[in-house]
């Protein structure tokens, strides 16, 4: 049998592929790129990029020991078993704010905009159609506690959406507050669910003394159901003036700005370090788990790591979902696909004269050739096939008066183009035909 | 202690960081990239993206088992100890042909071009100098018999290498023959060394039995004056008449179109579904290992992972290398990194509109804004510090008059601009700058 990808992981398929998927799609998925990258550094965000696998104790500081993803989703990662410390990133955080502390970028100027993208895993449960390996876009800026960073990255996260074409994406933003806050919230919520102990699932149980913030979270109909009967008060009312008034000032900028953004309540973060503004995309086209990316404040992470204190945020999306949304939508992201030459040699003697002249036109444009001699007919069929724009026909006449003859396979004109103007001429038509 | 990356990794930063070395400068990394995009996309490549972990199996057959890569060098992937079949990819071209046997890419107009890049793991000896991770731009065509497959692959990674600036790589062209010439030169080495059996090193003395060619690739300096000493013939003149014919034909195209070479006898692969044409691109700028990358034909490949007979050729680099050659030869890839504009308001009332005028020019182009309101000196200082272009000055009077004050830096002329004119006036200033 052949061999085949570990489960939970994909091949991202050019077009045409037999089992291509939305999600999928590579040039989609550099599309994506290529727009986040423009976007992004036009804000002056620069780009880094970090290990695919970081030490456990960074990944269980980073994203909470407690959580589903340290205690059942990692992918550890040993070198002929020396050392089983390693994990694979199940998220760019962590990783970035570590490489800010390891490698003095504090020295850059303040505040300091990053960005990346790359593979993330986590060993979902494959049934769910999750994936054991995706793709982020991350954007973090690091150094500064204002209310205009959070509105500066909760704006750039809509522009690249918007740019993506995205119509239907909706921000959701909330607050978590500062530290004490979430100390008062969860004495509330311990004294709110302690007398209903018994009704709570199993790991609700144990979230309420651990961290009850996590029990509104829960995955379970019964919590939830018990969560409405108690009318739970959210975080967001129980915020103190402080954090409060710097969610206000975030709000103001987003509405002076212009930034469409629903108020979500029922944000919690469970880990200590996430403070104050905190936000998810979310698209109805990608099914009941919503969500294409988050982000948040993380004003405690860098002391978490071992670094002096760093105020800062970020957000990231999964590429895949923002596929899957864009498809929903009906958003076609691709570029034209076909060389804008096809050529061919009519004859042996030929072929790699016909050779030598496509690689000269892709000192401009995109030009392919056939490896043996072909009949007219064939040049065309192959030509329209890949797409191509012109198919070119290289005979024993050409060659010798030094032209190819061109045909624009849409209109059916043809043209003898000379063989050092063949680029160039190329080059002219792809420009016209975008215009 | 703060936390630290993994041994034998790097983090690829921005420019300006404290501790930036020429192999991990994030900024030409991403230049490499989009190079090397524009380029292969113009030769008909379609980009595919495969997991980066596989199983240990598909590694095994891909490098072989008795490589140092297999028998030393993995990372082995685990999910809770559940599955230790994983391991993080050496190099990317099992993974494409797998992904083309698994996905059908058959169907897809053939010889069929495929490029990919991303990270590539190998727990090599970090003292060397080595990398656990690095990463490489990969370019394979699959389906093709054709000595003008070979031909273009080789083309085009001289041309990749000469866009990027390149002018001391240098390819390094052999052939391996066909599986019965390796058979009889298996042979030849076998009665050659045997008689030498006692001077030989350990692991040399293994490959006799198993993999005699190996022996000329060997580390051991008495190895290789062993070789020296008996004058061994090299492969390359002990080719069959069909693997000579094939080679010649190669040679005689790359002549053809001017791409140059140098002709090497004493590259040998291990592996018996690698046939024919083998290169090397080496450097004198980065060391001893010179080699930025290679290539070959593996016509045997596709049925080694469990598929149809399948011809395919391809090619890789490694990024870091290339940018220690670019280093080396003193070409910088840096675009411009600065923004077009660094914009800020005189006073506290007037910051949030400093940034909604940002955000608009970042429609055309790179703009920054500051914090907090600044004073013009100020202003001018973190301009020029993060290299912007434009410094932007926007004042209670401007505000009223919706202009902003823009300052070219370099000029020191001033000059008023209307809000609605900001995103037009400064990427035309943009465009501009680069004639």
């Amino acid at each position: 049998m052949a061999l085949q990808r570990p489960k939970g992981t994909h091949d991202y398929l050019p077009e045409g592929s037999p089992k291509i998927q939305a999600a999928f799609r590579a040039s989609s998925f550099q599309t994506v790129l290529q727009i986040a990258q423009t976007v992004l550094e036009r804000s002056g965000a620069q780009f880094i990029v970090t290990p695919l696998f970081e030490e456990m104790e960074l990944v269980k500081r980073g994203v909470g020991g407690s959580s589903d993803i340290v205690r059942k989703e990692m992918f550890t990662v040993f070198y002929f078993g020396d050392h089983g410390g390693y994990v694979l990133r199940p998220e760019g955080t962590a990783g970035v704010v570590r490489a800010y502390l390891e490698n003095g970028l504090k020295q850059l100027p303040s505040p300091l905009k990053l960005w990346t993208h790359g593979p993330m895993f986590r060993a979902e449960n494959v049934h769910q159609g999750r994936y054991r390996q995706f793709h982020q876009v991350d954007y973090e800026i690091i150094g500064s506690e204002s209310a205009l960073a959070d509105a500066e990255a909760v704006a750039l996260m809509a522009q690249v959406v918007e740019t993506l074409g995205l119509k239907r994406a909706r921000i959701r933003l909330g607050s978590v507050g500062d530290q004490a806050d979430r100390q008062a919230y969860s004495a509330y919520l311990r004294e709110l669910f302690t007398p209903h102990f018994e009704q709570l699932s199993d790991d609700s149980r144990d979230r309420l003394e651990r961290n009850p913030l996590r029990i509104l979270d829960s995955k379970s109909a019964g919590d939830q159901a018990l969560i409405d009967e108690l009318q739970v008060r959210p975080l967001l009312e129980a915020l103190g003036p402080e954090a409060a008034a710097h969610f206000a000032e975030v709000r103001g900028y987003l509405d002076a700005w212009g930034v469409a953004y629903d108020l979500d309540p029922s944000i919690v973060r469970g880990l200590d370090y996430y403070n104050r503004t905190a936000w998810e995309l979310h698209h109805e086209g990608v099914g009941a788990k919503s969500a294409l990316g988050g982000g948040g404040r993380y004003d405690g992470l860098a002391e978490e790591l071992g670094g002096p204190a760093t105020p800062g945020l970020g957000w990231a999306f999964g590429i895949e979902r923002v596929l899957l949304a864009l498809e929903a939508e009906g958003v076609n992201l691709l570029l034209a696909g076909g060389p804008q030459l096809y050529l061919a040699a009519l004859d042996n003697e030929n072929v790699a004269l016909a050779a030598k002249l496509a690689l000269q036109v892709r000192s401009q444009a995109r030009a392919e050739f056939a490896y043996r001699a072909l009949k007219p007919g064939q040049i065309f069929r192959e030509a329209e096939r890949r797409g191509a724009v012109y198919a070119g026909l290289l005979g024993s006449q050409e060659a010798e008066r030094g032209v190819v003859t061109l045909k624009h396979l849409k209109s059916g004109t043809q043209r003898e183009v000379l063989f050092d103007d063949l680029a160039e001429a190329l080059a002219e038509a792809a420009v016209l035909e975008q215009a």
